[in-house]
């Protein structure tokens, strides 16, 4: 028997990259961005006048774009127009709005997600190609277009590069979030003439809160960087960092149909472009990484009812798919969820959460960590000072540890516990 | 677009029978059949001294017998134990305890199973092997032998052949249920002299409402019949039971460690046995059918914390999996089992829970009835009256038809809502 604690899963080698990189938090939410401008305002698909619902992010240029998408097959009338679009791999203008989903709107939905885009473009003076367009809140309501017409010029004329202004768009896209989620970082990447240091951020915000186990990306993220990426190297940052943070949140298990992120590289801290072989590649892709690890965090802390955040880590495991399945099974597992509401250090529930899943594994190879307490052996329970565990739930963050001792391969979910308020919030939601 | 509601999901084919072969309900529970004793006693696995904790359940002679479980990798000492034992197919008796699960106890919990089965057959004057037990409560925690010694003599000196007895043995395998589960049927099939008809029984009773996703069978199921089956029949007709029942009931999408069903056919009816290829088995096979989906409709609704039953069909689906897939898909989304707790209509939530799971189909070719209204149709809403939708969630019972329009598959899944008192029975069940 280990009288240790499991030894902690490895960081994904390109997150553990940030720091190691120089990249430090920095202010400015996605205007951390040099040639990005931001807004939010209340546009008018939500009735309360004091809560904004449309949010603008828009570059000084067309500039370089990925994005990627909900997998849900009832995927939103803004998914269908946006996704063609981000492909091209240029883009200028994002348009977001809040209050509803756009989804389960057939042929008329699509006309007007299309429709939002040439009132930006209209208003900004661009190519409607390059506006993309996302939206969020209930389902299977038409989309009205008349806030887009008065809101829009409400927007572009309050669009600034300033923290505010990355603060209200932020703030214009949450439904039950209780808080806006937003993060940058800044940080040199040796890209200027003969290798001259040149500073560049990453920032964005997401929203996010129920309906959330992101596949593809979470509910709807934003995020910019002023490094002068290509198109590729956009899109190969932003694939990887989805991968392995959005698509490891779960507050519900249900996925969206509107899950949408985008990254805009502006270029505008100049130095050359930055392409998949570049030196300053894997920094950038760190540093991209980082800010999607950092606003997934947010997302499963700012769940639905939540009052934990909740890290479940896999090891010992014969597949990362393996390893995947039991971490979502723990992460889903209604009785893991509600036990951590609880505060009960009922580990008897996490271990039928892995042994359900049809992972292949030896009870008796299995050991559990449960906030940093050895809580079971080689499938046998260790004894545990039930105060202590209670001192250690008073934590924000709960950090559940499993080895299931059938190889090395290992995967991290976040998500949080399941409460009252959760199903208060769900409950009355479109009444 | 189709106004009408969809056509109803078919029977699955064994099910209609139990009616057609002109069974009907009976008293008893696992006592309506002939030839076999129940009992329900506090032997002290609980502390309270008015809750009763052990259940036994006996036959005559050594009989026929047979059994499934679960398929969770943590799989708990007694099934450890019953699980050989009832490939045997001979057993004269089953003992089971509420209060600890004997789970994740290592050796230790499997030499206790096994002094408890040999406990019963000294005072039974039986072989051990022909007894087989069951656990069900918390995980973790070492199972006692000592409440056995006092228990089963007390049991054994109470076993008789009444309904009385039969609920006793009920309510002693309850945890979290808040009512206990019993079915019997009664029929006769035409198995005696030149075809003679017997007068056959089918009983049972089972106990289940929280950590319910059975894979093989339920929590704890106990069946009984007086029809004289052979092993092989009696296997074949309990797993083909149990695969479309038990196994389609998900109260949390949390597989027990636990799960078993047995089923004891006593022969004591009389005539001649019945094996696979018998003019009687298609009727016992239907009535067993008939008495799995009976209690596997009372687990559903009385799920911890159930204020309604929701039955979840899919139509129209490529392959049977698929229909399995969508069907647990949308009976364990969190924000669907909310809004019906919420009397909220909300049926862009079963939508998007179809869509997330993986399968393939065309939104516009899907559609979708709540509680008998059409919502959905060609993947566009259908009005609805907001008023109707209330007075229709007053019923105890929410049907959801999902028609997916990709080939001709069905299948039939059983859940609960998703409560407030869910969330409190399972952040204050082991404090």
């Amino acid at each position: 028997m280990n009288p240790g604690t499991i030894a902690p899963i490895p960081v994904p080698p390109v997150a553990d990259g940030m720091e190691e990189f120089g990249f430090a938090p920095c202010t400015g939410g996605i205007c951390a961005a040099a040639g990005i401008r931001a807004a939010g305002v209340h546009a008018g698909f939500r009735k309360d006048p004091a809560r904004s619902d449309l949010a603008l992010v828009v570059a000084d240029a067309p500039c370089t774009c990925a994005a990627t998408f909900t997998t849900n097959r009832f995927c939103a009338a803004p998914v269908q127009v946006s996704r063609p679009r981000a492909a091209a791999g240029v883009a200028q203008a994002i348009v977001l709005n809040s209050g509803n989903a756009n989804a389960a709107t057939g042929d008329e939905g699509v006309r007007t997600a299309l429709a939002s885009t040439e009132i930006v473009a209209s208003v900004l003076g661009c190519d409607p190609e390059q506006v993309l367009v996302a939206s969020t809140g209930v389902i299977g309501v038409p989309l009205p277009l008349a806030p887009y017409e008065t809101g829009v010029p409400i927007a572009v004329s309050a669009l600034a590069s300033t923290p505010e202004a990355a603060h209200a768009a932020a703030c214009a896209v949450m439904t039950t979030d209780t808080v806006s989620k937003e993060v940058s970082v800044e940080g040199t990447v040796p890209t200027g003439a003969e290798g001259a240091p040149v500073t560049v951020h990453v920032g964005g915000f997401v929203k996010g809160s129920g309906m959330i186990q992101p596949n593809m990306a979470t509910m709807l993220c934003v995020l910019s960087t002023d490094a002068p990426l290509t198109a590729e190297a956009a899109h190969t940052a932003l694939l990887a960092a989805v991968k392995t943070t959005f698509n490891h949140v779960t507050v519900d298990s249900d996925t969206s149909t509107n899950d949408s992120a985008f990254l805009l590289a502006t270029g505008a801290a100049g130095g050359e472009e930055i392409g998949l072989g570049s030196d300053a590649f894997p920094a950038i892709a760190a540093a991209i990484h980082g800010v999607c690890e950092a606003l997934a965090r947010k997302i499963a802390a700012d769940g639905e009812g939540a009052t934990k955040l909740v890290t479940v880590d896999v090891v010992g495991a014969a597949t990362v798919e393996d390893a995947d399945t039991v971490a979502f099974s723990i992460a889903n597992s209604p009785l893991t969820k509600t036990a951590i509401f609880g505060h009960d250090a009922n580990w008897g529930r996490i271990a039928a959460a892995a042994g359900k899943c049809g992972v292949a594994f030896d009870q008796y190879a299995c050991d559990i960590d449960l906030m940093g307490v050895p809580v079971l052996r080689a499938g046998l329970p260790v004894p545990m000072d039930e105060e202590d565990m209670l001192r250690r739930f008073e934590q924000p963050e709960i950090p559940i540890v499993i080895s299931l001792g059938a190889g090395t391969a290992c995967s991290r979910v976040w998500t949080c516990d399941l409460t009252h308020e959760y199903v208060t919030i769900n409950g009355d939601y479109r009444t």
